[in-house]
């Protein structure tokens, strides 16, 4: 029951049309038929610009088409997330539209141009060039919400001049997006040299103790620098959601 | 070496009362000593309101006493984290100025009226009574740093209605500091009904495989809620820190 | 607003003293305010018999007796768990009423008479024991839901024919709360005898490699025995809920 | 030895035939050789419904078909588990009265009707799409077991309405199985809704932090939930067939 | 039932005192009742010699001593695990025929001599003088159970000669008892020495990545020389029961 | 140098064909040199018996061929352990004296009959028809080492009069190699029945929480039995050749 | 801006053709153009002898090429480590300058002879021939640095005779790097001989629960011997350079 | 036997006055009594200076007193790791020599003057305050070995002006000793700056998901900077002796 539904109701109860016993009994439901529009300003954001997103992994590229097509009908961009390449041109073949990118395993489909109401460039900093396909996951999705975006890769700590040669990006951001592998160091080092937030994600790039980027991960939680918050191991695209969401005027 | 120095250096070079080659022996360390200018815009964003803050754990009352007296004379406000009731008595009988909240065993000392560049006000909720030490160390690191905060306490998922009715808060807020300890189920929750940035802390509540908030931990880090974000565990001083620096205007 | 708040507002609707945009106004904040009686049976079942439940830990004697206070005089029975023998002797110099249990770590009221419609008697069986504190919290809240109980205690698998000669409560038990430490193997073979449900709770009953309690969680939650289910460790109270629940007519 | 070879034995001794001596010998062994009658209710509660389970991993498709027709020449259904899509076509080959659920991995093989004596309609909730091969474990394993059963995919906590839509399944079912990855919060949230037991299933579907289903088994029992236990992470066949002997009149 | 009772009933029934029918019933339960005996040799060995053990932590003094004086009326020795210095002496005083042994934590009562029926005799060896109370808590298990034994204590890999400084010990035992913390690797030495059972027993002494005796238990399970096997952290109770079984002739 | 070098020497010392001083500084290196024979009575056991072992895993099969030959020339049996079906059929190409054990994943060459001087039959049981393969290398390396076995397989505590219908083996054998995978718990009912020394080895049978054996290892750690002593997960050889060490005359 | 640019612009100043200005405000970003020269000695180290290194793991065979080329074109040697077999025919089809160790799964280019200034010879010892793969990443490693060095393989703790062997060795490398899987002993007893720096690398080599190196690792962390550091599992190229370092006179 | 009782004894054969044959049997059994020497340049080495070091926890006053002065009476300086004050006070009443170091956790006995034949001076970095404890142990070690040795404290990634203010440190040391809790990110700045070994010591300052300094072990272990090696958790001592052992001439 939607807004127009609950006028309609009182309406008939104005009127004397149905018996207040049974107008409760049917408001009585209300809560969880209607929650939806409960959820305060979710779809108004939603139409803003952040595109539907789907996870990819263990969805065949039918339910991905039919999925996306749907979406497009109701005007909306598309997000698909965690999509090789063989899935990749599966889909594509029905749904030419879309657009695949390899490195970030992403398939995007854009409708509609997306202009988000931004505070100002958000940056992407990488470690090592191991770590470019989660950096790309990121900067993908930003563009996705509609974002401006720097990156800045293979800017590691064992070459502190690298990351400080981007004294531009280090400068003009508004928020960063840092990702690392192996033992996760960046962040806290960018967290030293600004005061904006640092969206850090760790990546299970590394070997042996690395234990699939739970060093990283600890390295990131721990760090020392204020400013620094963390998502999961590899999850590219939620730090992505995140940074743009900070971004968002 | 300041600017200052390195205009008179030049100068000195114009007026061929130093040779070129002795400036640059000079001008090769300059990094180094001032690379403090480097740190982009950091001192100038602590004046803006941050207070300097000191790990107290570990620290001595007298240590405490020292290094606050020195801040305070350079005109800084003053937070000491983690700093439980016998070491405060010690230390305000010295510093009587300070004032001691021992819920969130945070000191502070103002010297100065904070009056930060706002976007809004900053959510804080917590799931049960015994997260309220973290999320109070939340909402008092945001009050120091000059944002406007609100409170939801006892909101955990168990008793859906409780977090429902905190709906104005929900719509309201700029940025949402969620603490929770147990299963962390909340900023799930809060995240998937709000579409601005959450800031998870999971704490230590909990007993047997809470595994000292583990468990916490790995709930908000594979929120299946788009937005959200997670500090250390029992860090409710840096998810004030990073909610504060989003909420900056 | 309750549903006699509801009812209140139609009645006005319909008598035409508030216009239907009005109502339609109050009505969509409705949810939020009284989800409370939406948590379906929550309410009903909790006025049959089950008590109200805080968790001691971390509260204070006073909050126990203001709280349990309110409760009483709301009607309810009240169960504190986690309260040692200090805090219990603090609480009872108030709240004579009280009675605590030093070995199950439980505080009690009982203001009414409790007698639940069940289907059966539960058994519960610890395997050494130190075990015994955690049986006890299970055998006591499910006596304070109403439901009778049996115990079998000290019948570990390193001697099989302690636990055979609890032949009865095997053949009678509608449920079974099986409670052990170390390698945790008495549910699997409690399971492989009964084919009734077995709620498994492991204790923190042990050294070196029990790694309080993770032994005995992972042998129950792997046991090779259906029927098995598993709580937290040392949640002897959870377990006595769920069984409770289970045996309910 | 059974009741008939005892009595038989016995009245040899009353009728001389057999030295007291000779008959105690014989007797001493007799526990070893009998106590599969001493499983209590055990072969009893099968032949009402529980049909034969084969754990399939590992096991080749001749060994299932030879397992398969001794169970059914006996008159006993057979439900398979892990039983993948190639293994499945070379049983059905040689066995074509099976059956193959390739989401749920189930093989079933019905040689009689189960018809158990059931107090309600048990519920199957999962949080994700994801999630549904382990969800359907769990239903399939209850029908064979011959309960009703009532299901609500895809209900996971980022979004509330779509769980508060179940409401019918959640006023009604007597039992719950609540299966969810990543950070497994649903259980706790049903459980918070429902007063009747909720038995939880981590499912292995996440990456990075959810090692593998570790993060939604810690979250469910830590559940701030009463009445949750918690199965295997994947064991929806576990989850079935507790819930189905929870809900047997 | 034991054996008389057994012959008893029997001779009822060939006198016709008592009716096959009803001797079936009686007989039904036996199984449980004296599944005592059907513990095969056990108590006939524990008759040879093994005292009667308790775990004493979590035990009052007050029942350490009922339980040992029962014991003892029955002529057993007595063997208390794990009492520290306090206990020991409020049992003591009640108990005076025991006697403390303050490094190995066990408290002993003999009533009657031990002689063991042997097969040679068995080495304690340990790396560290920290490891001493384990290994004290094995060589006195031993003796408890009437085995010879020769210890070589602090003889830790950092110093090979030492270790094989025992040559006559290293030649002549029968089965060794390893007791190492830290790293763990001298049972893999001493297994490489010689050709006959080694136990090891990884002892918490160490700190950081020792993780409380994990490293070397992890150290002694992967261990590259045959003939060891493993038991709890700091369990030399049972590695002196585990030798003790295979020293017997 | 031998011995026979060590006897050449001296008569050339007394012989006065070598100095003293040129005698010391060959000796010097002795040790090094010789510590072979300083094996105690290492060589002497295998002469006895123990076939000489290789780890398979990583060995390409020319090498297992090139090695084996050497031993098999200085007339030793070879037991290879790790060997799959297909390195086993290069093996056997070149030497078709081989014989593969193919659910053990043994391959072994017999050139000398192995009779060991044995105490007894050593017992080999394991929990599921899962866990046969670690329990068949157990049992034929025992048998590779000269020594009875008798085997009870598919005896898990689910079912335990499966396990009480072994028992002559369990009064018989002087040795038990318990073999489980999942909770592990079979060691310890085992060990409770009997009084021998029982060798218990985890498997990585189990999905979920098994966490590839941990869970049966951790569960067989903490075994509330005496008398068990535990190896690495899956390495039935090194329970074999434990439990023949124990069983030597 | 180099110290050739430094210079231009410093006589621009004195030549009055800029103004002072503009030069400090060319000179205040020069830190970050030119911190690589404020990297010390790093530059000047590389060139005495220290190869370029490239992660061949992730990289491309064309990307592998490509950066190798420029490097030989600057004039530095090149190692690019993890390369298996495929990549490296792949590279070395369009680069036959390169050589591919297999075993070390290392491929290196030498444009020109490589000669350290070093302090003596660098010993390499591994414990099992599996480890030996390791071990020689670090030798060739080692080689390439420019430092002699000798190996001795197979040497494990389980027959320290061949260890003891090593005599000459032992006595006389300056460092030593010390290669083991499974319990990782062998770094302690190396360390307990000699009084020089052990570098010790844990490898995966192992099973159970070796956990993929761990055990290793951890033993070495722990070891009882000073001078033991240790790197990450199985980097053997790390655990070289380290050592290398070390030696370089 | 020493080098003395060898010539002695090969005398005796040259004379005839023992037989060859009971020559070789005294001679059989020396490798064990004399493997002291065969500790090739062990104690030599320590004569150069390295002070004789005993573990002091665990240990009572009296046998650090007692065991201190035996060494000092061999002309052995002395280091005692781990003594607090109340013991340190306790142990200074009976050996006024011996000089208590608080920070450190540190005694020492100073007889001798300690001059090492030194390469060069080392660095002892570490990253915060709560730090410093740990690197003092290191400092001090390394003092106790005769090195000349310079600190730099509280230089964390958080603020890198602080550690690149430590030019003449970076450019000068030979060898570094680099302390860091939480993230433990410092050593592979440092490593990434210096081309000389770095050894690093994780500290178990932090909270939370520091884990007891798990954290920041991960960290350096997963340095991505070359020549970077680490100790054990707070084990400054250790790291200390690396060190010195790597600056040795």
């Amino acid at each position: 029951m939607n807004k127009q539904g609950l006028l309609g109701l009182l309406e008939e109860v104005r009127a004397g049309e149905i018996s207040v016993e049974r107008a409760v009994e049917r408001l009585k439901h209300w809560p969880y038929e209607d929650l939806g529009f409960a959820r305060v300003d979710h779809h108004r954001a939603l139409r803003q610009g952040r595109p539907e997103v789907l996870y990819g992994e263990g969805k065949t590229p039918g339910q991905i088409v039919d999925i996306s097509r749907r979406l497009m009908a109701a005007g909306s961009n598309v997000l698909v997330t965690r999509v090789d390449e063989a899935k990749a041109a599966a889909v594509r073949s029905d749904l030419p539209e879309s657009e695949h990118h390899p490195l970030a395993r992403l398939l995007t489909v854009k409708v509609d141009e997306v202009k988000a109401d931004c505070r100002g460039t958000i940056a992407v900093f990488c470690a090592g060039t191991s770590d470019v396909p989660v950096a790309e996951e990121a900067r993908l999705t930003i563009e996705m919400m509609g974002h401006p975006v720097k990156t800045g890769y293979d800017v590691g700590v064992a070459g502190l001049h690298r990351l400080l040669g981007e004294r531009e990006t280090l400068e003009a951001a508004t928020v960063f997006v840092v990702v690392a592998g192996m033992e996760g160091a960046l962040p806290s080092v960018v967290g030293g040299l600004v005061d904006r937030p640092v969206v850090a994600v760790p990546t299970s790039v590394g070997y042996g103790t690395s234990f699939g980027g739970l060093a990283a991960l600890l390295g990131m939680l721990n760090s020392c620098a204020a400013g620094v918050s963390v998502v999961n191991i590899d999850n590219g695209f939620g730090a992505g959601v995140v940074a743009a969401m900070i971004n968002r005027a």
